[in-house]
């Protein structure tokens, strides 16, 4: 595949939050065509346009083909899923149009959590269901911007059997200046992200407070290596292609976050604007799938029902 | 001893809080000798006298001996420390004086939690120093007046092995209307009511809840029982003279719970008053002597630490 078959690509982005409005405005500015599915800031940005603000650069997208309604788009080949998982109930009903128009129609969920590729499995073939974990650090501010905050790289995997699919879908978010790895093994960094978000957003939410005043309590900090033990043992037990090791992986984590200066996680900037927290898709299903394996993950359902009194 | 020899006794209060108010007016109402020591309510009782709403019926009294500081209260025959924990940095000049004037003082601390007997006894002779549980619902309301509004009976017994001075407490308490008994194992009683203060003082304070929001999380009171079972295995740990049946303790406690209708304990209180919470007596000190027998509590050290962020 050349460079011109790869932006023939159609994209549309369902969810245009900060995650879709920020990869869907890099692959734009490449030249991608890029359709937008958004409601907050639909208005806004059909007449005034995107600003991204940026690490590597701001840029403005003086048109962006926002749409209010997936029946309104245009056809598509790739739809990158960038709702909160806690609206999932609305998959079928924004995807099925989508299909309809292109019935090969690819979907990359890079939302939160577990159990998203297996909800669009149930709406589509497995085989056109591709997952990722994002890295990235962004939010929204006034309506018209995303402000692009850290990171942003992308790892993509394939729920199926057909990772062929992978690499021209990684090759696309590489031009658009995106860091993308692909695995072989879809669970495998699903749970690898959520050895972080299960300690970190949760307590961030729960408490009102950052990641640095968390790690900057001692006994806070050995709860969330145990924390981090649970999520490693219960993902171990998911029959991944390899093992996640705890001690490193735990210090990677723990290093990589204290290097963050009072990041905010995505759940506790939900609780700030009144959101409700992606809790099933970060703490329910993962202790669903290690309850199916005997694993019992204690202090992750103890701060799992906290948060879900928090939220009653 | 004679009831009146036993009324010739006399009481201070040493900490005129909801509970130091309400037992002190319940033994000066039944004619005992009383003097409070207080900081709040010091001027608008000294002048106007103490109001007390009672369940058992409300009362006033007209003339209180109220005193600003130790060395202006009269001799002592029993001093009842009603203090908050998080002032016992203050117990050693706050007993001294007392002890100055009558060398024999009886101390009662009816305080939260753990370690509060053991302070009092590098400052005075261990024989001196008695403690009681307090099951009382209590509040202050406007100044120069207590509101109890449930329960109010008290368990006591010494710290060390002079059990006989608990009879004659025991009997003033009861002359007084206050339901008293007394033990021969005061880290038995001690423990007992930590089974209920670790989960429920904790939990509605971290998330401003009152018991029934507690158990109305079916998840919750699942972790709930979680707790009380780490508290009564390390309860048992600890040479008590019979150990605390698990089981039948827990549903007994559940139950009592159920039955307060959104009780707001006083670690809430404190909390929703921006007082400093009684973490050490109630958490600390009881984790710490946990460790010492290598029993883990891990949810109760986790709630524990959930907490110690909130105040930092």
């Amino acid at each position: 595949m050349t460079k011109d078959t790869h932006k023939s690509q159609r994209f549309g982005i369902i969810g245009a939050g900060a995650l879709g409005l920020y990869y869907g405005a890099c692959l734009q500015q490449a030249a991608f065509n890029v359709a937008y599915l958004m409601r907050r800031d639909y208005d806004v940005i059909k007449t005034q346009g995107l600003h991204v603000y940026s690490i590597n650069g701001d840029f403005y997208l003086a048109k962006v083909a926002a749409y209010a309604s997936p029946e309104a788009m245009p056809p598509l080949d790739v739809a990158i899923i960038g709702l909160k998982t806690t609206a999932n109930h609305c998959l079928k009903s924004l995807v099925l149009p989508l299909l309809q128009q292109n019935p090969d129609l690819t979907v990359v969920t890079l939302q939160n959590g577990l159990g998203n590729e297996e909800q669009l499995a149930q709406i589509m073939a497995p085989e056109q269901v591709f997952g990722g974990v994002a890295y990235l650090c962004a939010n929204r501010g006034e309506p018209g911007t995303v402000h692009h905050l850290g990171e942003g790289r992308i790892q993509l995997g394939a729920l199926g059997p057909n990772a062929a699919k992978l690499a021209p879908l990684a090759a696309a978010f590489k031009q658009a200046g995106i860091p993308c790895t692909t695995t072989a093994d879809l669970a495998a960094i699903r749970w690898q992200k959520l050895v972080w978000n299960i300690p970190f957003n949760g307590l961030c939410a729960l408490l009102g407070c950052t990641t640095s005043d968390l790690l900057a309590c001692q006994g806070l900090t050995a709860d969330i290596r145990q924390i981090m033990h649970e999520v490693i043992r219960a993902a171990n037990s998911q029959d991944l292609h390899e093992p996640i090791s705890a001690p490193a992986y735990i210090e990677q984590m723990l290093t990589m976050t204290a290097a963050m200066d009072h990041y905010k996680p995505s759940m506790l900037v939900d609780r700030e604007n009144g959101r409700p927290l992606e809790l099933e898709a970060i703490y329910g299903e993962a202790l669903r799938r290690a309850e199916q394996q005997g694993m019992a993950m204690p202090r992750t359902q103890f701060l799992y029902h906290l948060l879900q009194q928090q939220e009653s």
